[in-house]
């Protein structure tokens, strides 16, 4: 995978806000953020895209993610969030080094803004078999 | 925590178009999908938000997270997606159960919308060090 802003930082060589690390995650503010508290949450090792993560780094970011989110909760006041993690460029993602987001949506309506155009599931049995048998 | 759709899908009590299971977690696809492959993720263990998720059950989604979203993609034929995760209604939670949104982007354009309106970080020192105190 291609050196990211974010491998710079996982070696010190660039700095963050940090609010979070252990052996597996990093957590730092978004220096763009969308609201206030707006965090990212990275694990240590290298990967593009969260399918290509090792099932050990996934189940690590999992592990933290209630406790890091509570604590941007409690430190900026929000009750509500949004959890977003984007892979590829058409999916938005913008930093080729898997981050997820932990957005507040605060009173004044700033957050994360959804865009969804749903339509009834057709062919739900097959689909669903397909899936699994990818497994 | 109240009873929800996903209560009685968990009981099997109401039927889902089933792709993955195991102690923890149950994956089904979304009956009102935003794009073709859109799966739901949700822990056995009943949490309305993911803050309130037990480390066990959030690591436990985490670890197969990769696995499920590559099933998705190789079975819809998609390579770009979102990982999307809802607390509180303003942040467009529906259903009252922790659930992780697995949502393809697909060539046409179908798939999650992101509105994305950020500002430049201005107080990130206090800000992290106010989120780490509360860790």
């Amino acid at each position: 995978m291609a050196e990211t802003v974010f491998s710079k930082i996982l070696r010190d060589e660039l700095p963050c806000h940090r609010v979070y690390e252990d052996a597996h995650v990093l957590a730092f503010l978004d220096i763009n953020p969308i609201s206030r508290g707006h965090t990212l949450v990275i694990p240590r090792e290298p990967a593009e895209r969260l399918e290509e993560l090792s099932e050990e780094a996934a189940a690590a970011i999992g592990r933290v993610l209630p406790r890091i989110a509570r604590a941007v909760l409690a430190a900026t006041g929000a009750t509500d969030w949004n959890l977003l993690q984007n892979n590829g460029r058409p999916a938005h993602q913008d930093v080729f080094h898997v981050h997820f987001h932990i957005i507040p949506k605060h009173a004044d309506g700033s957050g994360l803004g959804v865009g969804w155009k749903s339509s009834k599931l057709q062919d739900g049995d097959t689909l669903a078999k397909e899936i699994a048998a990818k497994l």
